[in-house]
Parts: C-alpha cells; structure tokens; sequence
C-alpha cells in the first residue's frame, strides 16, 4: 500500500508536469493534437514496460483505460498540494525537522480551511433544517442560544420547500429556492429572470460540467477559453474529447478581454476545421483577478451574436469586486438586446454563481446555480434530463444557495449581525491582497496588477536564466521549480501559472489572498530574495 | 415560458417513449446501433421542421448537440413522475377534480419524501457540525434539548476531522471518514481494508460516473449490465458512447443471478468485437429486490476471474434484506482469494455503498463512497485524478457516512433511541412489503416472489390482448399505458418495467414501498380489478 501511495505522488507530479507541456503547448495553436498525444504516449513508455505482468492480469491498466482521462490535467490538486499535504502530516506529528512550522495553502480558494468563519445567520438556519425537533424549543433557541426570530422564520420556510435535508429534490432544484435565485438575479440586473431557466448545481463545477457535456458533440467541437484559466474547463473538455480553443488574457490591461485575441483564436481554429460553438469567460477572473469592464463584455456578447456562440459567464467571484462595480452577462445582454433585438435575441447565454467564493466561502457544502438564457427548449429538455440522471444537487447546498440569494434584509433581527460578518470578511480579503500586493511591488522581477476582484493574484516573476537552467535539470518549468522550492523553504504552496496557461516566455504564479495574517507574505518576500541572490 | 414548459414535458414523454424502445431493442442483441440511431433520426423529424428558423440562429439545436446525451434514457425521473408531480401541484392549489386527494410517489426511493423519519442521532450531530457555537452551550444541549454526550463527542471529532463542514476535504474525501469506512467493512467483512483504497462520492451514483468513465475507453467497451437493471447504468454508458451488454436476470428464481445467462451475453458480445471489460451486478437488486446468494455471488466473481473483467457491485441495499443474510462482493472474494490465490488475486473489484438507501435514507445529503481492490496503481492514479476535478463530495454527506459507518454502541447513551429508531424503520419497510406482495398475490394475472430486500418490488403483470392495442393507439408499450392509466385513476405513481428493461413479451412494474401506511395497496388493487374488467 506504501508504494500504491508513493507511486500515486510521484504520477501526481508526472501528471502535473504533462499538464504543463499540455499548456505550454496550446499556446502554440499550430502544434497538432496527433503531435500532442505522441507527447504522451512517449513519455509513458519506460512506465508501461516496467508493468507488463500486471498489464496481463488485469482489465484495466493505463494503456487501455479511456485516453481522454489520462489527458486531462489538474494543477490547482496536484503535485504540489500533495506535497503540502504530506508537509502538514508530518507537523502535525511534531516532525522538527522542516524549516517552517506551519503550511499556508494559497494554492486553492478553500476560504474556511483557513480563516473565514461561516456566517452565522446561515449555518444557524442550516442547524435547524439538519435537526427540525429543534423548532419546537423556540424560546431556548431565543433566549439561551442566541437565534433570533428571523433564523427561525427561514428554517421553517426551507423545510416547507424541501420536505427534509434528506430527501431527494426536483432534479433541476426545489422550487422555493429557484423561485429566490430569479428574484435575486432581477434585484442584481433590473431584468427580469424566469425561476425555471435556473439550475441548482453542486457548486458551479457541476453546472460547467453539464453545460460542457451538452455542448460537445465530438472531437471537432471548439470551445473558447481564457489563458489563463481555472483548468476546470480545459481538463472537462478533455475528458470530453473537444477542443480547448484558447485566447489570451491582456496582462497589459489588466487581464482584461483582447476581443482582436479572440477573433484571431476563433478564425484559426475555424480556418483549421474546427466547429466552435461558445466562449468561456471568467469575470472576475480566475487565476487572474481581472474584474471586466462593461465594454469587454459587450464585445464579448456582440461577438459571439455574430458568430453563434453559447457564452458561458463564469461568475463565481461576483461579489469579490475591489476596484469598479460587478456587472452581469446577463444584464449587458438583456441591455443590448433592448437597443437592438434583431442582433441579440438569439444570443445563448449560461451564466454560473456558487457559494464556495464570495464572502459566503461554503466551498463544502458543494452548492450553485446556473442561469440560462435564449436556449433553444429542445435543447433545454436534454439538459435538464442530464441533471436527472444524478438526481439533484445537495439539498443543504440548495438551502445554502438560498441564504446567499436571500440574505437577512435591513430591519429584520439578523441584519446587523450578518452585514458585520460579511463587511469583515470582505474588508479582510482586501486588506490581505493589498499586503500581497504592496509586497509584490517590492520584489525584484515581480509585476502585479493592482487587486481588482476574485481571491487570486497572479504575478508574473522574471526569473534569472540560471533558475530557468536550474529547472530544466529537474524536468521542471521555471514557474513549477520556484514553486517547488517556495514550498520547501516556507511552508506556502501557491500553483505555477503553467497549471493555467499563460504566454510563451513567460512565468507566474497564482496565490490565494484567504490565509489569515500577513506574516506568510513575509515567507514569500524572503524566500524570493534568496532565490534571486541564488540564481543571480 | 409557457410553451417552454410544455414542451418540456411532453419532450420528457417522448424521451421516456424512446427508452422503452431503446430498452425493448437492447433485448434484441442482434439489432444494430447503425438501426437504432436511425430510429431516433426519424423519430425527430417533425419537430426539426418546425425548428428551422430556431436552428439556424442559435449555435446548439437538437440536431448538432452531443449525440450521447440524447440517446440516454432515465425513465425514473421521466414523462410519469413529471405528471405525477403536475397532480401533487394541482391538489396543493385544492383542485378538486381528481380521482384521488394524495399522489403516492411510489416510483423513486427517496425515504424521506414519505415517511421515514431521519434517524435522530445522525441529525443532531449534524446540526452542531452545521452550527458549532452551539458546542459552546453544553448544558443546554444536555439538559433542554435531549441531546446525549455522544452526539456532542462525535461532532467533536467530525469538526476536528473535517475542520469546517464548508471548506472542501481532500478530493477521495476526509481521512479520518475514510478511516472509519475502513474498519466498517473490516467489521463487515472480516477482512482487512485499507482507508486509502476508500473513496467518498457524492452519492453511489457519483461513483459509478467515476468508475464507468474511466473504464470505458471508446464505443468498443462493453459492460455487462443486468437486465431489469437501475437506469443510472445504461444512461452513463450511454453518455460515455460505449456498449451495454445486457444479461438477463432468473425472474424464475427471484431474479437471481443466471451465469449461463452472463456467459452467452459475454459470449455473442465478444463474438461482435466488443471489448467486455466490467459487469455490473447490484446486490441486493434494484428493481428486482433480489437478494443474491453466496454461490451466485462466487459464479460471477470465478467468471469474472476467468474473463478479466472488473466488477462493479453497487451494494447501496446492503441493509434491506428480509429474507437471508446479505454478503459482500468484498467478503466473497477475499475468501476465493484465501483458498486460490493464484486465480483470484488479481481481480478488480470496485464496491459502492450510499447513504441514500438503508434505513439512513438521506438521499438529498449526496453521500457515499466506493471501494477498490485489486486496481492497477496507475488506473487508481487516474480515478484520484478524475475525482479530484470535482474537487471533492459535499463534506455534510461526507460526515453522514461516517455516522452510517459507525453508529452508536451498545452502552453509549444514544444506543437505544438509535436502535429503536433504525428497527422501527425496518420493521415498517418489512410491513409494507409483506402488505404489497400479498395484494400482489390476490390480483389476477400479477405474479411477484417474495420481498427479499431492495426497497422494491417489480411484479410481472400479464395484461389482456385487448390492453395491449389499447397502449399501442396511445404510443404506448402496455405496461407504460397500464402506469399512466393507475396515475390518472389513483395518484400512485410506479415505474413501468421497460423503464429497466424485461425480457420479450413480459410486462412489469417496479414499486417502492416506503409510502406511508397501506391504504395506497388498496388503490393499487381495486384500479387492477378495473382495469382487467375494461379490457378483458
């Protein structure tokens, strides 16, 4: 079993090095799939002798099992947080010998594995819809416990909708709770929004995972995806046999939408036979933080009306704005299709919201929506039978959806308290990526843009050619070697920027801003100083 | 919206219309995909004429959609239980018109819709792990709330082991819950487990995506799939475009595994150039109630072992069994392994447990998990690989199999209140079964064995000639008109067979029986009396 595990380290970080030649690859749009999986096969080969018996034995061995699972790649879980894993066992066991006593995962927005505190108003509520015998003891949950009437008031309303946390809901959702999603999306946008174009979802993995199912009809569909990117999209359209047709982020701007980058990635994968069918975008943007002005959306939507593009707005970090205002796919789109309807009508629209991220942070309690517009109903009924065969999201996440949409309003026993939390929490997010920020500025070779949203910073770091050098020796990129070596020293585990894609000749690294304190940000400063003075 | 609506209900029928046939065909091996798929074509036809407009502007229409969607079928959750649920909301706005006053949903398992009470124990060791302050309040929980100190001491320890029910675990889940499903089946089983071969999913249904996805390499891998079987199976095979080989179950002995039945299944498969790789086997069965044998279980596993083929036991009824003991795919093959290692020791055998079903019934909290032995490391690498993507199951049902696992002992204060709750369950699933079987066995022309286990019966109906032209003028098999027909006349809502597949020329139906009391087995008898009088 020891080497089961030691084997599943080491092909975690084989892995994690694939996925890294998969993306330095894509940023070459003229290197062919056929030279791509020749790649792979290549570098399996040495593995595939030493397991010739088992290979005899068994059913399954890596050489028969679906191909398109082996191509997917997953950085932000992979070599590096298990090494940090295994770097927070060995603290735990009052290992000595590390040089650094406790490890900061930065690598994954996982907001209460760190500090963020759950808001009360909500778990209070999930607290009694877990156990409903509680309601009978209002005055003790008024008078000794610290609930206030309007906890109840939602406890009792949710379980009317749901019957029990228990059971089986609607497949698309309960009702009540769809019911909430639409009006909250009409507060946000001032458009209207039908409680039966919304989808409960197990975080918004399981919408994207949906959404990308439908639409990938085989290896010739083109999907448009950001670089960088969360590689939810590029490993899901793996596993899909499509293609990840991808489009470069503006680091000059920001990170914001390039629509000449777009159109270029769009007419050369067009130009090479492929049929691409929508665009992904990330807003506020994910690794990058960029939050999106209204202009970069409306090209966006004004694209992909031309050229029949189902867009995906990944709006999972709506309320983690700093800089400027969130604004919506869907309020542009129902903006424009206002002013000219003839263009815009038509336009396919999937806009996705979780409740792992904001200020809500309930990342496991696996709850989400997604919202969509302009779909065509035949098309419609193959998605919702899709989400029926697993049944329904998880029914507390549903209830927890309802909370984020629904929060304590103004005068009622709850508000206070709730508005407190969460200006706390957002207050908190800001000052920490301001420290990031300002000590990133500091650093030699460092470039950050100023935090504008989402839980990321993602700089660039010009490396010296001696590290570059250094990790090629180690069959690693610059990006994943300084990693690498970032954790070793400190404790603090960040993900490359080759885990999401980026230029060519160019590093980064992609932190979280959710680990509490500064004093990790100081880890960083040092181990950077150190590193160049090295390699210098 | 309206219109949107409806179409999608009557394009949940057609669908449901179109897995029966798909379902009627698979029956016939020898009918060939290239015909099937020529069916569907037509069967669209009308409905993409009248789309045409719609098709040309929009970028995904019916016709240019993944083509594995759509031939998917999950009769469960189909055209009956849309209408079933269009009744339950026509009573809720005190329509008077039905013929009945209550829909009994007694086409899906989802315990807590109906009757059965959460077990006490589990909830409220989920409401301190929901809402820890309370911890803080001992006393109160102690002396004014009734709860015990073990349900404090074990959401203690959960919190410790998962640090926030809000913050995403380890992707194969939590440690110390992985540790626990361990010694379960240790317990179970008598045989050693190892936590790391141990992975929790969001429901059985969840792994069975994982398993199958990995497993099937293209539209060559088969799989043996029992026939009548739970649509999740032939559904995922669908999506993944690979080939179900079905194999009938021994209706003759309570639907008991037939391995001359599994052999010429295998065999003509084979025979095809299918590349079988896995069968399916659910113990105790779903539809059937079947619960299998320790002999029928050894048959599968020596063929198994024999053909190289990994077996896939969903073992999420493990606890519904009346009649007999129930045994472990797990249990069984390590004792083949004890006595010929030489022939049994590399077998791959993946075991799914849930904590939908049983008497725990939380079909709504997403829990469960799979067991591997026997994998290849490098398969297993890509499995962790795969679940990682989804990052992880919601970490409330993640604790709830560790309450399933490890319940309440003999001598700790939440022993008998834990015990009487689970036996009352039990005793009352036992009741009603014995309740329908028997009504089963008064009504002319139905046939049904003995309830064994499972949460289900699926009686064989011989319906009259004049039944069966009925159901064809409607476009309907017979046993689907005789479901809709009982919905429309008593509000019970069942599950006809072609739903699960049947042999040729058989009819059935599959029913629950978790609906509360047994006047709806009344409903059930006087509606077949009727029936049989109009068409005799």
């Amino acid at each position: 079993m020891a080497s089961l595990h030691a084997s599943l380290r080491t092909g975690a970080r084989r892995c994690s090095r694939q996925y890294i030649s998969n993306l330095t690859s894509i940023s070459r749009l003229s290197r062919s799939i056929a030279a791509d999986s020749l790649h792979s096969r290549s570098s399996l080969q040495p593995r595939t002798r030493t397991m010739s018996t088992t290979t005899s034995l068994r059913s399954l061995n890596i050489n028969n099992i679906n191909p398109h699972i082996k191509e997917a790649k997953y950085a932000v879980r992979g070599a590096l947080a298990v090494k940090s894993e295994e770097y927070r066992a060995k603290l735990a066991k009052g290992d000595k010998d590390l040089p650094f006593d406790t490890v900061i995962n930065a690598n994954i927005g996982n907001p209460q594995q760190l500090d963020q505190k759950p808001i009360t108003f909500f778990r209070q509520v999930l607290s009694l819809i877990e156990y409903p015998p509680l309601l009978e003891k209002e005055d003790v949950l008024l008078n000794q416990l610290g609930y206030k009437k309007d906890v109840i008031e939602r406890a009792r309303w949710l379980l009317k909708e749901v019957g029990s946390a228990g059971a089986y809901s609607a497949s698309a959702g309960a009702t009540g709770i769809k019911n909430s999603v639409a009006r909250f999306i009409e507060n946000r946008d001032g458009f209207p929004s039908d409680p039966k174009d919304v989808y409960l979802s197990a975080g918004a993995s399981s919408g994207v995972n949906t959404l990308l199912h439908v639409i990938c009809a085989g290896p010739n569909t083109g999907v448009l995806v950001p670089i960088p990117q969360y590689p939810l999209y590029t490993a899901s359209l793996s596993v899909l046999n499509a293609k990840c047709v991808p489009y470069y982020l503006d680091e000059a701007r920001s990170w914001g939408t390039d629509l000449q980058a777009i159109k270029d990635a769009y007419a050369s994968a067009v130009k090479e036979g492929t049929d691409v069918r929508a665009i992904v975008i990330i807003n506020p943007g994910n690794p990058t933080g960029a939050s999106l002005p209204p202009q970069d959306i409306e090209a966006v939507i004004e694209f992909a009306a031309e050229k029949k593009l189902v867009v995906m707005a990944d709006e999972v970090y709506q309320t983690n704005v700093f800089k400027g205002k969130f604004h919506s796919f869907k309020q542009i789109l129902r903006d424009l299709q206002s002013k000219t309807p003839e263009k815009y009508d038509n336009v396919e629209l999937a806009s996705l919201h979780s409740i792992s991220k904001g200020m809500v942070g309930e990342c496991g309690h696996r709850g989400g929506y997604f919202e969509l517009c302009g779909f065509d109903p035949e098309v419609v009924e193959q998605i919702y039978k899709f989400v029926s065969i697993s049944l329904c999201a998880p029914v507390i996440g549903q209830c927890l959806v309802e909370l984020m949409v629904n929060p304590p309003k103004q005068g009622e026993p709850s508000y206070e308290l709730y508005t407190q939390e969460y200006n706390n929490i957002f207050s908190g997010l800001q000052k920490r990526a301001t420290a990031l920020y300002e000590a990133f500025a500091q650093m030699e070779g460092v470039e950050c843009p100023e935090p504008q949203g989402s839980m990321y910073l993602f700089p660039t770091i010009n490396l010296p050619e001696k590290a570059v050098e250094a990790a090629k020796k180690e069959h690693m990129t610059a990006d994943e070697y300084y990693c690498h070596k970032l954790l070793e020293s400190t404790g603090v585990c960040v993900v490359p920027g080759s885990g999401f894609g980026q230029r060519e000749n160019t590093l980064h690294f992609r932190t979280t801003f959710l680990a509490p304190g500064t004093e990790w940000v100081g880890r960083i400063t040092r181990f950077h100083e150190g590193f160049m003075k090295e390699f210098r």
